[in-house]
């Protein structure tokens, strides 16, 4: 019988630590805030930015929206980058990417106070994350993996991991994250030969593939543990992961499944890094 | 017939380009220069200094050499680095680490300019490697390791390549290297259960253990190419890499000998790095 590994369970436990965080930090005169800066109306950003939000809210976090059309320039976004990162009552930034092609993404990312890089988008946390030196947030989507399998008492020790996708979100992240947690790790993506095979051997399977239901059976093994970072919409709407779900079920030990896995997490991870923000100021 | 892939002939072919670099530089009243700074005395620094101030002077590039004592201070090396960092006639440091115990790696590291960064170790070349913009130098040793294969023409692309080691200066960054060139790449060290079986599995196998023979026979299989960045002594100071070389001949297709392999590429990165920084002033 496989396990599923749900997100709420492990968002109860971060909510229940951040509300004490949230109530302390008021006690000194503190109300931790997230700026959520979005570009354009990309409908993941909205329906991300209407979680968050709401996340926030049931712990006591306050959020501030800034809106740019999708026309603005890099002048203006920088601009409220700027006045982002120079007022005080915000903590951490969460900036929608991708940009705009008009906007130069590492001149973005990097004007933004390291110190509000709460979901790891700038050099220093990104040089953070590569040296396990702890500075810095890490992408919070990655973490949110980690959350996942710590919470379900998954040992990572020696375990092999293999990660599809080698994007800065999730992938690469994540792969140095689990190497930091002595996992011995593979990064597949589009160019691996026998994807499948790779997969097969893996303990755990971190799946980030960005693609509807592209990991099928033949990628799963008995005892396995996949955690599916995948969110995709059908014709219908209907949200759905990376792996087929499925058939995942008939083989591996345990699986989060999508929607209610790792995206609930999350945010949760985005507003712990928010509270955490605030406790350093 | 396992084949060697020598050192020198990568070395040569890097030099013939330096060469002419360097005098095009001398043209426009430019000299190249590498900083040296070394704290203490440490035998495996000096030897390194010694090479590199070797293959500098062999293609026209200039050294500087600054030595502080072992029992130096933090801030007497932090005056050292900003001494050299104002200084427009160095072009590039090359700064010993492990650094003795009363200083701060980070606080060190990132206190050089990120323009003289010519060995990949300040927090934005390491943003650079992790994220594959290209920003910033890699670090020397990881960058020969991909010398090595380009020169003697491996294709890398969609290629199993198992790397032994997870440190800073060659496994984490030729890890994220290969994947940015479309390697399928997995990352063993202490706490990898079952090694060998990962490492057969490569097509081509990267050891950077930092332990004299610590990869033996059953590491290797055939058609594997080896770059070995091993470098140790035996008790009768005969220098040799980490894997045990008589093992891996009979079996695999390639390998580097040790020395005349990578540590020879290694020091012609380094100089092609300082020409490269002197090209940019």
């Amino acid at each position: 019988m496989t396990k599923l590994l749900e997100g709420k369970l492990v968002t109860a436990a971060l909510k229940e630590k951040q509300q004490a965080a949230v109530e302390a930090l008021a006690a000194k005169g503190v109300k931790p805030t997230l700026g959520i800066i979005r570009v354009g109306e990309r409908g993941d950003d909205i329906a991300y930015e209407r979680g968050a939000a709401k996340r926030c809210e049931s712990v006591g976090v306050a959020v501030q929206r800034f809106h740019l059309p999708m026309d603005a320039s890099q002048q203006e976004l920088l601009s409220l980058l700027e006045q982002v990162n120079r007022d005080p009552s915000i903590h951490g930034v969460l900036l929608f990417r991708p940009l705009p092609k008009q906007m130069d993404d590492e001149t973005i990312r990097n004007a933004l106070a390291p110190e509000k890089d709460i979901d790891g988008i700038t050099d220093g946390s990104l040089a953070g994350v590569f040296t396990g030196s702890g500075k810095g947030f890490a992408p919070c989507t990655a973490q949110a993996c980690l959350e996942m399998l710590d919470y379900y008492g998954y040992d990572l020790k020696g375990k092999k991991v293999t990660v599809i996708g080698r994007s800065l979100v999730v992938g690469k992240p994540v792969a140095m994250m689990l190497m930091g947690r002595h996992a011995t790790v593979t990064v597949c993506h589009t160019r691996t030969v026998d994807m499948p095979a790779a997969c097969r051997e893996a303990d755990i399977l971190i799946v980030a593939a960005g693609r509807a239901g592209v990991v099928g059976k033949e990628f799963f093994s008995p005892g396995q543990v996949v955690i599916d970072v995948g969110i995709n919409f059908d014709e219908n709407g209907k949200m759905q992961g990376d792996a087929d779900f499925a058939a995942a079920q008939s083989v591996v030990e345990a699986i989060t499944p999508v929607p209610g896995g790792v995206g609930t997490v999350t945010t949760s991870v985005l507003v712990g890094n928010v509270i955490a923000a605030a406790k350093k100021v």
